[in-house]
């Protein structure tokens, strides 16, 4: 692994997203989640519990008298909602939010101890009990959001006030935590901060930065276990200590490269793989990238949902065993698809390989951005894959299925997670290598790359995930010699055409992508076609809850069926034979998007009110089937929906 | 509702069971059950907690110093184990454990209070808190747990002093509850009591008794919710209050003439009704009565597994909708099923419906029986019907699920519920009125009755489930005119012979039951035959977690398939079109039982490492499949198992 050659993301700031599809949803961050989330931050929301984020705050820096309030990782969600701000920013410059933004790091920086420190929590309720409960406390959780929003900020508006601060912070930590013998040898309850420090690593170049992350990945899960040892000292009994997921829920059971399988709470799980995959990327590291390979593979072939959702029991919200895929019981936290992506996206930068452009683009237009409704007002913490409302209601192993969205969490995860990825997916576009440019995913704009030295920008135009084409005009004021390597999705199956200035490139792609290097001019097209057929899918046997079942999907976007369209009882519904799809662009479906229908089939019921019947030849009927995208349910009101459909 | 006419079941000491299959039963409670139970009663079971029951009379009495141990019912174990060892004297005349139990009677009778009282709970920790939380802690309860023992344990030895120790504790609990203004407006937090006190009346015939049963049958669910009303005194979170299920989980939100849905514990639910039945009968009360039969007929059509099992949810130990009968996350407790067969007998003796013997003989030999193994030393509480092991290990929605029986439990109702079940069963096959005989279940031994004034025995011949032929000689000094009333079992469909001498019987059944009016002669012999093909079911289409399967059963018995016999992946099995059963009956298969073999087909697995794949017709392979009886799985170590199969 050489890993001069390795590849970095896209900086937002070089990004200007055209196409309705991401446009629409960065609106929506931009004019209804952040102003909201702001009245969040400042308890100013009614029918909810007060966030208490910023006056933790305020009450830190000693500006106001008063306790500590919400969860120990409050501090996180406004570190979330300023590095989405900043993105935004980039975006859509605004000098107002610009300035509040700056009030709001004026704030968190006057909070900050003369040693460095700046976590609310233990400012508030006492320096002396810092650093003595890293399993369940979040001190370095938060510092990790800290730290991804600060240099969100710095990318954004070039100003490195709060850069500053968290570079102070990591300092601290720096001096407190390491192989030396009298510093703690401790790391993350809830991994972030690894990744995190890998991003400041790629602005600072500080190796200390990145000696802090390598050492937060090495120590993990080493003997004698770390959270073992401080449980001695602060008594504090471990929530899944007496069940299955131990130690594995912390991802803390062994170290970290002799981990086989993804386990334990799904979003640390992949936090964790994404800050490895960095750490293998920089430093060079096969072993560490093996893992990395391992851990990946496992979920993509093994614990995945089709929607990209991660996490298959709500208890611990975690990872259960290979092929256990339960529909209606997931959890598949919108948190843990994007944990997902920024695994993918890292593991893309050591290396092109489409099974991780895939699961990227899997989880994206799929069990992330069901995460939220098309108002941009409502989330989702949980993806189910099917649901009954009765069974949310009255079944409790089904009850963290919530068969609408609802306004706001008391632990607020996910929607401003969702809103700083959205702001910046177009980053996760290409990765740039010195002397190449790779396009992973299909998203219409305009992109400003330094190749070789010179700067080249590619205007992609696209009508994605609905419209087959993808063209990139490239323009440059000199001819350029780089490798454009081009994705070619999974999905696709070698079905597609790839032309440039309209003449069809006949290569192969290798490890999914299709690798154009020549003397680039001005005015280059690069066309690329991938019929949009639907697509019938069925699960590896081995997944018990999808036998006998498929699922339908168009491009990258799986379908599902929702009571709305479909009735009551989609259970009884088959696919059957005919297989006749109509896939049509409906404009007035909330903004435009592509339904399909079938002619399926409907069981008919003898409507006996007996339990248990000898069995006879079931009798189907015709019925219409209509599927809408998995990402739109639940915007009608309260129904049925499923994705998997029997064949 | 002529209250006179109505039927009483059979004491179980005119009863002698011959039939290989009950006798092998009751000989294991009588030799394993029974004497382990009383080591556990006094603390001399090795690796597991001490059960205190026995010790707790002991402090209560003064004879010994200490505080309360165990469970707040840990009363009601020493009650069940003296009901199974009194059904069990009368099977078994054994002078030494009868020596036994009447000095456990002398220790419990030396703890009642000089009112009465007499729950060594409140005894020992403090007579002036009783009372005060009917909800959670069980004192109604253990009474009627105590009532019934004391009643069977006088109709088996004739010995009244456990009884009038009980009738006292029952006058002074009439003393504390009741409709008058000084008496406070309570009923039990989980429900025995209404029907043990029926069991009280019908041998006092003190219409006290019936009318306080009668009193925590009317108010339950009256207004104010007394639960209600004791909680703003006592201050005890309702730990179900938060949830659906909330007052439900009592059956006590609404009185109960207006409950429609069978809802909560399912074990406290199928107690109430056979009370709520008892009373109705004894009071010809039609309205109870409708309840009853609403309620019944919610679990036997919409809220009831194939196997008798009821309760589809763990949490709460709950019913949870009509229709939602999920096979893996079942709970389907077996005391839940031993209940519903209290249910079911209190509606036959009230009205006899094939329904109701068929819900009674369904439950018998499938989801009760199967708590408990082969060699009557180890135990399930809950009875699933689709059992992966590693997902019991590793995903805690299925955690409640066990693979194997367990030795004991901490919480030790189900094994000594089970012992007084089947060391009794004898006297679920009969219900008797002035002028008839009702035979409900086929259970081959000598029986005593009293008809028309006249003593006439049966002696029943049979080798039921296995076999289809059940013979009934009588016996009789003088020629005797009544009914003797034969269930057909709603398995056989109308296909039976039924013969008396040797002459086919023409008339039809009414209700599932044939009324053979005459007067009969000594020597006369009843044949019934039914014809025990494997039959395919199918669920009601409702039932989402059924659909496309089957299920295979012959006679009473549902079938499962273990992986022992089919190997993993059970739910890669289809059972395909060639139905071509074979049932042979194995004599070294647990003592002898009938399997069955078919050849079925498995998907084969292209092996390929990927999760999502074009949908291609499947490939089927043939493959013998083999089923067991339900109740027998289990009995060969760590498996898969299910009960459903896809068509």
């Amino acid at each position: 692994m050489d890993k001069k050659n390795f590849s970095v993301p896209l900086s937002p700031r070089k990004i200007r997203i055209t196409d309705p599809f991401w446009a629409n949803y960065m609106e929506l961050v931009r004019t209804e989640v952040i102003p909201y989330q702001w009245e969040a931050l400042n308890d100013r929301l009614p029918d909810t519990d007060p966030s208490y984020c910023l006056r933790n705050f305020r009450v830190a820096s000693g500006m106001e008298k008063g306790e500590f309030g919400g969860c120990v990782f409050q501090d996180s969600d406004v570190y979330k909602w300023l590095e989405a701000v900043a993105y935004s920013l980039m975006a859509h410059p605004d000098a107002e939010l610009e300035k509040l933004a700056d009030e709001t790091i004026d704030l968190i920086c006057s909070a900050q101890q003369p040693d460095g420190y700046l976590d609310t929590y233990y400012i508030i309720n006492g320096l002396d009990k810092r650093w003595t409960n890293l399993r369940d406390n979040h001190e370095l959780y938060c510092l990790g959001h800290m730290t991804e929003s600060a240099v969100a900020y710095y990318d954004a508006t070039g100003k490195d006030k709060f850069l500053n601060t968290v570079i102070r912070y990591v300092d601290h930590v720096d001096s407190i935590f390491g192989p030396e013998p009298e510093k703690k040898k401790g790391y993350p309850g809830h991994e972030i901060l690894e990744m995190a420090l890998m991003r400041l690593y790629g602005i600072t170049h500080d190796e200390k930065h990145l000696k802090l992350a390598k050492y937060f990945v090495d120590q993990r899960g080493q003997q004698p276990l770390y959270f073992e040892e401080e449980a001695k000292l602060n008594g504090e009994k471990d929530y899944f200590a007496n069940s299955w997921l131990d130690k594995r829920y912390h991802q803390a059971d062994v170290p970290v490269r002799e981990q086989q399988y993804a386990e334990g709470h799904a979003v640390r799980a992949v936090y964790l793989y994404s800050g490895m995959a960095s750490v293998a990327q920089a430093s060079g590291d096969e072993t560490l990238l093996e893992a990395c390979q391992r851990l990946f593979e496992d979920i993509a072939r093994r614990q995945m949902y089709i929607t990209g959702g991660i996490g298959s029991s709500a208890y611990g919200e975690a990872f259960t065993y290979d092929y256990d895929l339960p529909n209606d019981t997931a959890y598949t936290e919108t948190c843990a698809s994007i944990g997902l992506m920024f695994f993918a996206r890292r593991m893309l930068e050591i290396c092109p390989r489409g099974e991780y452009g895939d699961v990227m683009e899997r989880a994206l237009y799929n069990g992330v951005i069901s995460g939220m409704d098309q108002d941009g007002k409502r989330f989702f913490y949980v993806n189910p894959l099917e649901v009954v409302p009765e069974a949310c209601e009255k079944n409790r192993s089904r009850a963290h299925v919530k068969p609408v969205r609802r306004k706001w969490f008391g632990c607020a995860c996910c929607p401003p997670n969702l809103a700083r990825l959205l702001t910046s997916v177009g980053s996760y576009a290409y990765t740039l290598k010195d002397d190449s440019v790779l396009m992973h995913l299909f998203v219409g704009g305009e992109f400003s790359h330094t190749v070789n030295g010179k700067d080249v920008s590619f205007s992609v135009k696209t009508n994605y995930p609905w419209e087959e084409t993808v063209s990139v005009s490239m323009a440059m004021a000199e001819d350029t010699c780089f490798t454009y390597g081009v994705r070619i999705p999974g999905w696709c199956r070698g079905n597609y055409t790839l032309q440039v200035n309209g003449e069809t490139v006949a290569c192969q792609p290798e490890e999914g992508y299709v690798m154009l290097s020549r003397t680039w001019k001005d005015g280059d097209v690069i066309t690329l076609t991938m019929p949009m057929d639907v697509q019938v899918l069925s699960a590896n046997p081995k997944v018990r809850e999808d036998i006998g079942k498929v699922a339908i999907s168009r491009g990258p976007v799986v379908y599902c069926m929702e009571e709305a369209d479909n009735g009551k009882d989609l259970h009884m519904l088959r696919l059957g034979s005919k297989r006749d799809f109509q896939a049509s662009f409906d404009p007035n479906f909330f903004g435009g998007m592509t339904t399909i229908t079938v002619t399926g089939e409907k069981l008919t019921d003898c409507g006996c009110d007996i339990l248990y019947r000898p069995d006879a030849e079931p009798v189907y009927e015709e019925k219409t089937l209509k599927w809408i995208p998995y990402y739109a349910w639940a915007n009608r009101g309260v129904g049925e929906m499923s994705v998997w459909i029997r064949r």
